[in-house]
C-alpha cells in the first residue's frame, strides 16, 4: 500500500425527508445564496422544500448554472454574493451546480483574477466561503469531495481544481429528490460513478486489500443497479443505493493509498469541451478503448477485475481479459450508452482536434505511470473510432 | 437502506515514517500531554520518534494507562493536564490508550463528576480538549471514531461513551510501529476487527448494497490477513492492510444506514470486567454462539455471508448456515483463539455472574430487534460453554 493522507469532513445527511434538516445545519443568522441550475429544481419541488427548511433566514437565489458550469456565469454569482453580503452558499443540484458553487466559494475572497484558482489547480485559493449541498443528481461525488471542474466560454478551456477549503460542510442526499430525473441522466450517473471507481482501481496492484475490495463492491453494485433502475425507475432502494454508491465512488476513500489513472476523465473533458457530449457519455467512449490499448500495463488488475467482479475464471489470461473488456463495453451499451466516437459522428478530424486540446492543456503524460503520451491518446481515440 | 447521518472529520496520516508529520499537525505553541500504556511504547522506539517529532514544543508524559483503562488512572492524567496547563492530548498506543485519552479530553472541562459522562453514554459532555493519536495496535478503530470504553475499578463497571467532540483531530498510522507487538495482540486485533464488522453486518437485510459489499470486503481481507500474518510477521503489506482494515471496521462508514447488533461486545465487556480475559478473546467466545442462537433472525444475512465471503453455494440453506458458522468458529480457533468459556475454566456459576452484570447494566434487550433478553443471553453463554 502507498503512504497516504485521508481527510473528509463533510457531514452526510441521507434519506427520505432529510432536506428539513437544513434547519439544524445553518445558523439562524446565516445569509444564504441558493444556487441551482435549470427549471427542474423548481418543477420537481426541491427548491420549495429548501425554501421551507430555510425558514425565516435571509436568502437569495441564483439560477441558471449550466451543465459544465462556466466561469462567466459563476462570476455573476460572485457579484451577487458580494452585493448582498451573503455568507453561506447552498448548492441545490447535481455535479455542475456543486462544482460551480465551490468555485464561487473560492473566488469570492480571492485577491486577483479568480481564473488563477483553476490554472493553479486550486493551490492559489487561500480562503473560501462555507458551503453546503442538496443533491438532486447522483453522479459526480462532488457532494463529498473538494474537487471542481469549471469551463471558460471565452477560451473553450475546461479545468479542474481541488482544495480542502471547498469541502461542503454538509450534504443532504434525499433519494426521493432524484425520482424526477430523466432516465438518461440517471444512467449517466451510473456510468460516471463506474468510471470514477475504475480510475482509482484499474492500474497496477499495490496490495491495498480494503481499497480493492471496496472498489470491487462499488463496481458490483453499479452493475446491478444499472439495468434494474431502468426496469424500475420508481424503486426507492435502487435510488438510495445509486446515490450512496456515487458519493463513495469519489470521496477519496477508495483512492487512498493506491495509484490512480485519470486518463479517461482527461480525454473525456476535451471531448465535452469540443463536442458538448454529456460528460459520462464521453467516459463510456474512452474507457473501454483505454483498457484495450493499455492492457499490458493493467494486466494484473484486469484479471483481478474479471474474477472478482464478473466471476470470469475460465480460459487463458488473454481470453479472460478480452472477455472482461467486452463485458464492460456491453454494460455501457446495454444501458443505451454508446462506446464509439462514430455514434456521435466524430471522425479522424475530430480525433486530431481532441489531441490538440490535450496538448494545449499539457495532458501529454497521463496514466498511472505517465505513459499515456499524446501518441497513446491518439491510439485510444482511434480504437474508440 | 435506513436514513442516516455520517460525519467523520479525523485526518488519517498513513504509512512508514509518518510520525514525523506530527510536526505539521500541531501548532508550535501547543502544550502537549503524551499519554501511553506500558513500557513497550518506550522499548519499541515509538515514544522516541514522537518526542523527536514534537521538537521544541512543551510536552509532558503520562504512562501507565492499563488495558481496559480505568477511571481511577485517567483522573490522575486529568489532574496533570490541569496543573501543567496543557492544551493538547496525544495518545500513543492502542485502543485502551486512545479510549482513555478521549475520556481525559472530555473529563477535563467537565463540570461535576466526570463518571457521569459514562453513565449518560456521552451526552453529558459539552466540551473537550483536542486530541490526536499515534496508533501502535490495530484493533479497536478508536483512532477514527468517537467511541470510548472505560472501566471503574471501585465498582467493576465497564461502560461506553460516544460524543463527536472526541473524534481525534488526526491519527498517525505507521504499520512499522506494530512490528514489535506480541503476535497474540496482533491476532486479537484481527478478531476484534472481524467482530466489529460483523456487528454492523450480521443482522437482517435492508438493501444497503455498498455497506454489505464493504463489510464483506473487510471480512474477506481479515480471513486472508489472519493466517498469513502468523506465517509472515514481518510482512509490511500485511501489517498495513490489517491497520487500515481495523480502522475501516469501526469508523462509522460500514454501519451508516444499516441495523447493528452489538450483543457480542456487550456480553464480551462483562466477561472482561469479571474475568479479565482479553477483549477480543471474549468476542470469539460470544459471536459464534450468538450466530447459533439467533440463526433464524439472521438467516438471510448468514446465507449472504456464506455465499459472498466463503463461496458456499452447495447444499440446503440450513446446511450452508451450519457450514458457515463452523467455518467462522474454525477461523478463530485456527488463529489460536478459543471459542468456548471452558477454555478459560468458566462454568455455570460464571455464566450466572455474567448475566448478573448484564442485568445490572440494563443489557436486557440487545440485538437489532431488542430481542436478546437476559434469557437469550443465557442461551448464548450456555451454547458457548
Amino acid at each position: 500500500m502507498l503512504n497516504f493522507e485521508f481527510y473528509n469532513p463533510t457531514r452526510i445527511i441521507f434519506g427520505k425527508g432529510m432536506i428539513a434538516k437544513l434547519d439544524e445545519q445553518l445558523s439562524p443568522q446565516a445569509r444564504v445564496l441558493v444556487l441551482y441550475g435549470g427549471a427542474s429544481a423548481e418543477r420537481s419541488g426541491t427548491l420549495n422544500e429548501v425554501r421551507a427548511a430555510l425558514g425565516s433566514r435571509t436568502f437569495r437565489e441564483f439560477g441558471g448554472i449550466e451543465a459544465n458550469p462556466t466561469y462567466e456565469t459563476l462570476m455573476k454569482a460572485v457579484a451577487m454574493v458580494r452585493e448582498e453580503k451573503l455568507d453561506f452558499l447552498l448548492a441545490v443540484g447535481g455535479g455542475s451546480v456543486m462544482d460551480g458553487t465551490k468555485f464561487v466559494a473560492a473566488a469570492l475572497p480571492f485577491e486577483g483574477e479568480p481564473w488563477d484558482i483553476l490554472t493553479s489547480k486550486g493551490e492559489a485559493a487561500k480562503k473560501a466561503l462555507p458551503l453546503g449541498t442538496v443533491v438532486t443528481l447522483p453522479a459526480t461525488g462532488s457532494e463529498m469531495n473538494c474537487l471542481s471542474v469549471i469551463s471558460r466560454q471565452s477560451t473553450g478551456d475546461k479545468l479542474l481544481f481541488s482544495n480542502p477549503l471547498v469541502y461542503p460542510r454538509f450534504s443532504v442526499l434525499d433519494p426521493m429528490r432524484t425520482m424526477s430525473l430523466p432516465m438518461k441522466q440517471v444512467i449517466n450517473g451510473v456510468v460516471d460513478s463506474f468510471v470514477h471507481v475504475m480510475e482509482q482501481y484499474m492500474t497496477h496492484p499495490v496490495d491495498g486489500m480494503a481499497q480493492d475490495r471496496f472498489s470491487e463492491g462499488l463496481l458490483s453494485s453499479l452493475l446491478e443497479i444499472g439495468p434494474r433502475i431502468i426496469a424500475a425507475p420508481e424503486d426507492y432502494d435502487l435510488r438510495s443505493n445509486l446515490m450512496w454508491v456515487a458519493t463513495l465512488a469519489l470521496n477519496g476513500l477508495i483512492g487512498a493509498g493506491v495509484p490512480h489513472d485519470w486518463t479517461t476523465h482527461m480525454i473525456g473533458h476535451e471531448i465535452t469541451a469540443k463536442y458538448h457530449i454529456d460528460h459520462a457519455r464521453t467516459l463510456a467512449i474512452v474507457f473501454p478503448a483505454l483498457l484495450k490499448v493499455c492492457r499490458e500495463a493493467k494486466r494484473a488488475k484486469l484479471l483481478q477485475y474479471a474474477e472478482r467482479v464478473w466471476g470470469l475464471t475460465e480460459g487463458s489470461e488473454d481470453e479472460r481479459i478480452d472477455a472482461v473488456i467486452r463485458k464492460t463495453e456491453g454494460f455501457f451499451e446495454g444501458l443505451g450508452v454508446p462506446t464509439r466516437l462514430s455514434a456521435y459522428d466524430i471522425g479522424p478530424d475530430g480525433i486530431t482536434d481532441i489531441l490538440k486540446l490535450l496538448e494545449a492543456h499539457d495532458m501529454t503524460a497521463l496514466g498511472e505511470h505517465g505513459e499515456v503520451t499524446l501518441e497513446v491518446s491518439r491510439r485510444i481515440l482511434e480504437t474508440a473510432a
